[in-house]
């Protein structure tokens, strides 16, 4: 049996199949330009070519539908029958304060998502296109949801309210809902195996830094604060979007050039933080330029560690001063030594110490690694995410009646002895390349 | 001699009146309603009465009449003569990038403080109408202008930029200016006198919580963070702004409401923070109704303690590991004990413990008390703030042709004798109501 994650954005499909039996992922792929004149699909089958094809894919049900063919595809395959496919894993970016953990797909449970639109305008809607068009082509599979924000209901109401007038978070659902909560899950769970602690002994501040980044502060093994807020705009500079700013910018900037409401999210989403800064949103790219001398390049730099380290310093006075370590994680987090390394530049105020030479080393995306120094008092780890396995484990369990809350609920990766098999054959290769990684290794071999 | 301060408001004028030879302050009082039907002025002169009075005041320059005449009337008055004004000091909200210190004001000056003008649009053309009105009133007395901002010009552009398209910074002047800046210096100043140490090998983080508030990081005797902005709005979570929000909430809410720009920015500085949340500002009235089980007012508290808490923890890793002291200042800081718990709770992440005791005692605003554990690393303060002795000691300087830029100029309150002489009276009254404040003394007698 396989279990099939599926993740929809406003123009793509991503995919992964995964053998439960077997416990190693088969294919994966991504479908892009939905909707566009013409699509395109890259397709990755495990010991087997890659496979990039152009198609017509007006809508994601063709997308779908193609997906579906490439899977059962006897030369690019990795099923012989639908029926091999025991459930589907959604990710759905935003679940209101309705859906507090991963929920099996009903008329009803479209019905809630559909209301919830207006709080992702953007991403719901291809959500929720690509739920029903993989209900149509898989009738007789269970579909599960697994959503960005559940991770976050854990969050006091200290935490998710803002200090706005009050009605508008009775009449508008203003709150905080926090995302990346499949990655920070994972993390915090993973940690705690790392740290050798029970998760709800874990207090961990999780850093998930992609193009998207967001702060997750974790006591007890549940999520106590997170930077994003009601959308994924507030917090950390990002890729191209501001993070925190002055509210009052935006009205004096509108006032200022006439832009409309609906500008200025978009210049404040897609126009902003390191491409705003610097015109270039690669931390490669931004990295390279500051070391040509590009001032700017090197103040998006800055600027990103330095939030991020103000946010760290800020959710280790949530943890009654019990930290036990900061995780770095997502593809940034995972490969990029100067962003840690400015991030965690004056950390030594809540007892963290970055080994500067660990860090260096530091660099692959297939093991979990403690880059502290033998006397930091929290630790420093870099952990790999693995969002797709968590939708995996929850669609599976969901589709057996064994899901639980995460609390309740037993991961794989929460035993000591997993392992991820297609990134140990991967960190195999790493270490022929780079022999020091296995001094850092968070868990010896 | 004596030196008068201005301090004008929208609507208001407030004044103070030094007698530089005693170091006593002579007179205090303010004019209100300036420019409505009728305008009213209290007046209080040392050892004499409390003067109350209605008269008509359409602009600023009535009032500034007014307060002249208040202090020479034979009664009431502190002077005899109009030459015995050495100089005035007038406090200005908005300096831009122009003013890093106090200056005295020519015509290019006012003419540079309006330009100023659209970055603070409802203080700014009313502290020029009190420059002007002084100016016409006493024109041969040197005025000087204090601004809000000019303490905060040390930050270093990775602290004041954000993360917005750049040439919204070229064009538009959109940059972190900081606000509270003349009590943040004298905080400072103090602290550093307190603790026994150089100002410019002190590290502090100060609280100023008002009615507004906003926190300041010190590194070496100089500002290099704070969390009010563009404008006073950003930040903590204040009487009635919000502070920090997902920026994202201003289009959400315009498009769902159909507010304009200008009402999101009233709704977010007028009906937000507390008065947003539990319909009261005033914190003891906040305090009482979560006493009395009022849900609201309990988790506005909760929600003002939070965001203080993560900010200093935020700014304790901007100081290389060696802050010094968390000073609370101003109303709130220096009088609501049940703030200064909240915030401190958690803060032994970063080495401060606060003595709950000792900050129960804490009760007065005329004195300066160290309210930690013996043991605390970081030191928690409480210092009553002196806007006016700072503008007083500014304007002094300015028209000796003896002031500098603060890190080489020496205030008189930076000596450990210095005693502020009316709140040394009060302090002794205090005391004998509540004599275990002595044992809190930050300087002990």
């Amino acid at each position: 049996m396989v279990i099939l994650t599926l993740n929809c954005g406003s123009s793509s499909a991503k995919y992964q199949v995964y053998d439960w039996a077997n416990k190693d992922i088969l294919a994966v792929g991504v479908v892009e330009r939905i909707g566009l004149e013409y699509s395109t699909i890259e397709h990755k089958a495990n010991g087997k070519e890659e496979y990039h094809a152009e198609f017509s894919s007006p809508t994601h049900k063709e997308a779908i539908e193609l997906i579906i063919r490439m899977l059962l595809d006897e030369e690019y395959g990795v099923i012989k029958d639908l029926k091999e496919i025991g459930a589907v894993g959604h990710r759905v970016l935003h679940g209101g304060e309705v859906f507090k953990q991963s929920a099996l797909v009903t008329d009803e449970v479209i019905e809630q998502l559909k209301k919830v639109i207006p709080l992702g305008p953007l991403h719901m809607p291809a959500n929720i296109m690509g739920i029903e068009a993989a209900r149509k082509a898989m009738p007789d599979v269970p579909q599960a949801i697994v959503l960005d924000t559940a991770w976050h209901q854990t969050m006091p109401d200290e935490a998710f309210m803002y200090a706005v007038p009050y009605e508008w978070y009775t009449k508008y659902n203003v709150r905080r809902y926090g995302f990346h909560g499949t990655s920070h899950l994972y993390c915090a769970k993973r940690a705690a195996v790392v740290l050798g602690k029970e998760n709800k002994d874990t207090n961990v501040i999780i850093c998930h830094i992609g193009n998207g980044a967001s702060v997750c502060a974790v006591k007890n093994g549940v999520c106590v604060d997170t930077s994003m807020g009601l959308t994924p705009l507030e917090g950390l500079v990002m890729g191209s979007r501001s993070g925190d700013i002055d509210p009052a910018i935006i009205p004096y900037m509108m006032e200022n050039t006439g832009m409309s409401a609906r500008e200025m999210d978009t210049a404040l989403n897609k126009k902003s933080g390191l491409i705003g800064l610097c015109g270039k949103s690669d931390r490669r790219d931004v990295l390279k330029a500051s070391q040509e001398g590009d001032h700017r390049a090197k103040l998006a730099i800055d600027m990103e560690c330095r939030r991020l380290k103000k946010y760290i310093g800020g959710y280790a006075t949530l943890l009654d001063g019990k930290l036990d370590a900061i995780v770095f994680t997502a593809g940034v987090g995972e490969m990029a030594r100067h962003v840690r390394l400015g991030a965690c530049k004056g950390l030594e105020a809540i007892g963290a110490k970055l080994d500067e030479h660990k860090n260096d080393v530091c660099f692959s995306r297939n093991g979990e690694f403690e880059i502290s120094t033998d006397d930091s008092v929290v630790k420093i780890l870099v952990i790999p995410t693995d969002e797709e396995l968590v939708m995996t484990e929850d669609a599976y369990a969901l589709m057996n009646g064994t899901y639980d809350v995460h609390t309740n609920f037993h991961y794989t990766f929460e035993e000591k002895t997993y392992v991820n098999k297609g990134r140990e054959r991967d960190l195999k290769k790493n270490l022929v390349k780079n022999p020091e990684l296995a001094s850092i290794l968070a868990i010896p071999r």
